[in-house]
């Protein structure tokens, strides 16, 4: 561990968030809701979306830019869909909520599809996905988000890094969990890489003159002042097909935005801007016993996973990871021997701590 | 028009594949279906997946590889799914006879999601997606295919180029039409340039020592011969996160492949193998109106089309494509001028209709 990292006991990290979000008044089974789907980010190896975007909620809270309690109001429903919107309430809540009500839906009628509209940040978009591998289920989790990727043969940041999360259960193997942003990485990950003060990997992101960004000052410079340059679509260039990861962000924002009437691309608010940022999401989730018996199923899935796994491995490789295979295996890790946490992260929990008049014991 | 090329009336060439497919004793509605499958992709720009690919199909019928005359049954039926055993019929008849149920399901309960077992290649992916956009619903297909590309890690090509496609209705703008192999290209896209003799670019493929293959050759001899290298996922490295590629790779493959109890990665034979390809299909339709006025989701679609084309472009760069438009551009100058056909292949469906004893005049 470095000596700029501390370790963190996950109980006592999600103890400590659910303390926050009770002193600026948000019910306690909402601020435990919120708490785990943080926390279970920094516990599956994914500090960018955890506890340190914590500060960054608080303080709309504390400025009454979201409401303490979470409202939500179904829309229009059917057996099989329905729309939620969110009234600005705390992301994590409104998805879960409604991620509860897909799965109740798929019991009885085997599918079941939501679109959230009036949203806010949901944290990793994988958490709710894998709330259906508690029913044996498949789960479904896009959601659009504030503008930093660079469509193709454009320079304006103006599509967010739309991420697409899936859920597969299995029978003894991790179950299968894709959680990708839709960009060739997060902006989370550029402020890990910040943070951290390392150089930015060629094909991660382009700057004002669409010349690779190499350092995350101009990728941070192009994205939030210049608005010219920013997050590359996976795939990257033009050449090797950066115009599908284009086009998954647009339809990340088709589903998760269009659909359900929420903001879209550039006309979603960044993180410190005061107004609602009527973030959209789009959940699903898939009954296999409507296709196939789910023993079958999860099976045939631990067969694929192995017969993946056991292939040959490229010159210096040792092991081939299934998508959540790492996360499961951190998740265990750090469940037993505590999260380490960048010094800064645990500061400033520290400093939201002090202003709120709450003991500080992580 | 290069010399190498032909110009070939796309009525003209969908009654000679209607021709030879009935020859084979397809019966009319079918061989239908499928000359229409096969023309639309010329039409659309995509030859990889065009006519060129009629000689192989007619070996297949030829040799009594696959049956004439398309059989289906319906394994297991919900309101809202649909298990389809395609009994290695014509990929095209049976994909298009289930998309058909799902609109018709959909109709009535909003969504409607089917999986095929016993499938075969289906041309296009984006072809049954599109045919939702008639009925104002949104479209999904995805099949996977034999195995050309490498996991992340690994050398052995063991998972197919797995496409997905959604089809998204719009009100002026041309449908959103999504179509795309989850590798960086298809393996149709490198015998293309294998027509043309063109170099491959970097980060399309690696070779059997994990360094990039930059001729076709190697590329084919490592997917085919050495099994060792082939196509990369969409992403390329992994520090370009191929890891996701990868992951929407094993994603088709589980929807398309695990889910019906079809085949799946190294167990799907190529076109030239005799024994059934046991391919599947995971097919879709979602009713707009389950979650939004179809008119005002339209209208929105047009409006983030038309943010997205009015942003600011690259140096070098006047124009942003959003997905399907290059290809209904196409479509439209085509079905006018004729389709330009590289001669090989002009050649080899002549060839085809003198060994059937056909009249050629395209």
């Amino acid at each position: 561990m470095a000596d700029q990292e501390k370790n963190v006991d996950s109980e006592s990290l999600k103890a400590l968030c659910v303390q926050v979000l009770q002193k600026l008044k948000v019910p306690r089974d909402e601020a435990e809701i919120t708490a785990d789907v943080l926390v279970r980010a920094d516990l599956r190896g994914i500090e960018s979306h955890g506890v340190s975007r914590l500060p960054r909620y608080a303080k709309r809270l504390m400025n009454g830019w979201i409401p303490s309690k979470a409202k939500l109001t179904m829309k229009k429903e059917t057996p099989v869909s329905l729309l939620v919107d969110g009234e600005n309430s705390l992301g994590q809540v409104v998805a879960y909520r409604t991620m509860e009500r897909c799965i109740e839906k798929a019991k009885k009628s085997h599918l079941a599809f939501a679109a959230v509209t009036h949203g806010n940040h949901i944290g990793i978009a994988g958490y709710y996905a894998m709330m259906a591998l508690k029913e044996n289920m498949i789960g479904l989790c896009m959601t659009n988000a504030w503008p930093l990727v660079v469509p193709t043969f454009g320079i304006e940041p103006i599509l967010g890094t739309n991420p697409i999360a899936v859920a597969i259960p299995t029978k003894y193997a991790p179950p299968y969990v894709l959680d990708m942003a839709t960009s060739v990485v997060p902006i989370g990950k550029m402020e890990v890489y910040k943070r951290h003060g390392k150089p930015v990997p060629v094909g991660w992101a382009i700057d004002e003159e669409s010349q690779p960004a190499v350092d995350t000052e101009t990728v941070m410079r192009c994205v939030y002042k210049t608005k010219r340059g920013g997050l590359l679509p996976l795939g990257g260039s033009e050449e090797t097909a950066g115009y599908k990861g284009f086009g998954l962000t647009v339809l990340v924002d088709i589903l998760s935005g269009i659909l359900p009437g929420a903001a879209y691309g550039p006309y979603i608010g960044t993180p410190d801007d005061p107004k609602p940022s009527n973030i959209g999401q789009f959940l699903g989730v898939i009954d296999v016993n409507a296709f196939t018996p789910l023993e079958e199923f999860k099976e045939r899935m631990d067969l694929m996973i192995r017969t993946i796994k056991d292939s040959s491995k490229a010159k210096g490789q040792n092991r081939i990871y299934i998508h959540g295979e790492k996360e499961w295996e951190l998740e265990a890790e750090y469940r037993k021997t505590g999260i380490p946490m960048y010094i800064k992260v645990w500061e400033s929990l520290r400093d939201l701590a002090k202003q709120l008049e709450l003991d500080f014991h992580i």
